[in-house]
């Protein structure tokens, strides 16, 4: 296997999938899996044959690609131009299909490109609970875009969508109720206007298994729970061994006293820093009293001063990347070592589908 | 053009050619461009139409992609496993290669494929000047790695190879006597030595323009002059109008006031961070006061509070990223904007080459 090479262990992944999946079955949630994380339709078929109801992307490239695998896709992501609209659309005359939208000029983009393919696109309202980058501000202003939807064909009014990334850190820690509050109040309001929302949909990898604390959800939609990585790791989410992915890599040089050089940089861990104290880039698996302390492009320096053992030129050590989901978005291509310990390429099929 | 999208002006990128070829063509130093910028056969033909000797790689992979449209290519980065020094190996057998090394052990791994692919691997002995990440720590390691590669078969001691990273920051402000003198000193070791180093390689981006300062230079690999970023005009090492590059975005939502969301997050920009007080991770064009404050894999939220004129839901806007060589990498395929206002559209070639 040449490095660096992303390899992924099957019983790790089979074993997150199963976590999650039983989580939601037993508080009686719909479990979407964001795919962004993986975008591979295989490991989408694994979750949806352990009882995933449909699956969320962020672009309309990877719900193209993961159709393959998927009958129902919600774009948890705003679309507002009429070239992104129009692919919606297309994919909604054969697919269950469902976008967040955050305002009115989205909401009739959408339904114009839907009148226009004969199709019909289902979409969510989309409620900032306290993350501040999309969505309504108020339950007021859900009210007003749920009626704009109510009332415009090729639309179809299915719900509410959230996402509290504002809320990480330790399950124990998580102050769910602003959220829970936010909803039901927004429901009230629905509810009183006449209007249902039959999916309430929430949930990241952080507060997954807290969402039984917020009464309305109706579904929740984690991506980075398949695989993990050294943030889930650090805001207490799970441990170094619930991490499905590694990136292989070779030792280039111990030249520079204190260190050892690998061969992943930026361009094969990706550069996002850690949410810890510590600051690296990922952890190396073998030495984990080792830093990866500053990533060039193709390099990464791994600070050995805290090792008893050090790694030795040409040895191969395996890297935990910070955030795993832009990491799997830099390889055509990863290993993955099947159950019965064999070793199958896999492509990343939806990597790249930027638009 | 679906966004995001990579845009790219090839007037721009004319001229920053040229001004490298003018500039070393002036003080008598071989231009080799670093290619693992642009990644990119169309762009190796134009600086080497331009005068250029040959292009420098990173990765083996990108040193396969480019012999398309090179015969002589350095890869500036260790190789010391086996499947890499076979490819590199194979690669010389109809081309002009050499590899920079910092051991003994990368060199006989180097011999050992070369003399088995029955070809010859020019080397350069990697000095380290200061940026501390690769290279032999003194002139005497550089003399003692030399005379090692002189009496191996298999390989070919070409010379040196540094990499100032260390030095950045305004031209006039570059103190580069250190380097001049650890090269100067290495030169005259090998001399006494009986050894003679027909190539010294150097020159980042940031210091191209003053390699005259360090006598003891052959020869330059600015990568990212070509296309330049919002880090480069940060350093004062050009102006906006020099960035080459630009991802085209649409604004996707307006609901949080006081910004606006783009549909380019660190899956189309990167998440390098800014070298300036700034911080932001990226320049929008057309709203100079923006800032580019928070990137999710998708998102890019914009502060707009500054602006007097806001970004319209549904606006197209571009952004120049802070780094632009791991920009790059993400696309399979760039929009080139020819000199007669023509669209094309350009791939990517060595993306994702990480091996």
């Amino acid at each position: 296997m040449a490095t660096p090479a992303l390899v992924i262990d099957e019983a790790v992944v089979r074993r997150n999938i199963g976590r999650m999946a039983a989580y939601a079955a037993e508080h009686g949630l719909a479990l979407r899996p964001h795919a962004k994380t993986h975008k591979s339709l295989r490991m989408a078929r694994l979750q949806l044959s352990a009882g995933a109801v449909g699956l969320a992307a962020a672009k309309v490239g990877e719900a193209e690609t993961l159709a393959e695998a998927c009958d129902d896709l919600l774009i948890a992501y705003p679309a507002v131009d009429e070239p992104r609209c129009r692919r919606i659309a297309e994919l909604a005359r054969e697919k269950t299909i469902r976008v967040a939208v955050d305002s009115a000029f989205a909401a009739d983009a959408l339904a114009t490109a839907a009148r226009e393919a004969g199709s019909t696109v289902g979409v969510l309202v989309e409620v900032d609970v306290g993350f501040r980058r999309t969505g309504v501000q108020s339950p007021q202003a859900a009210l007003a875009l749920a009626r704009h939807l109510d009332r415009t064909r090729g639309v179809r009014l299915d719900g509410i969508m959230c996402f509290p990334g504002h809320v990480t850190g330790p399950a124990d820690e998580q102050d769910l109720s602003p959220v829970a509050e936010m909803l039901a109040e927004t429901l009230e309001l629905w509810s009183a206007g006449g209007l249902a929302a039959g999916i309430v949909s929430g949930g990241s990898t952080p507060t997954a298994y807290q969402s039984h604390r917020i009464p309305a959800l109706t579904e929740i939609r984690p991506g980075t729970y398949i695989y993990n990585d050294m943030n889930t790791v650090a805001g207490g989410h799970c441990g170094v061994e619930d991490c499905a992915v590694r990136v292989a890599c070779t030792v280039v040089s111990d030249a520079v006293p204190g260190k050892v050089v690998i061969d992943a940089g930026s361009k094969a861990l990706g550069s996002d820093p850690a949410r810890t104290a510590d600051g690296g880039f990922g952890r190396v698996v073998e030495y984990p009293e080792a830093r990866l302390v500053r990533l060039s492009e193709e390099h990464g320096e791994v600070g050995v001063t805290g090792c008893e053992r050090r790694p030795a030129l040409g040895e191969r050590v395996h890297v935990i990347p910070n955030h795993i989901c832009p990491c799997v978005n830099l390889y055509d291509q990863a290993w993955l070592r099947r159950e019965d310990g064999q070793w199958e390429p896999m492509p990343v099929d939806a990597r790249g589908r930027l638009s």
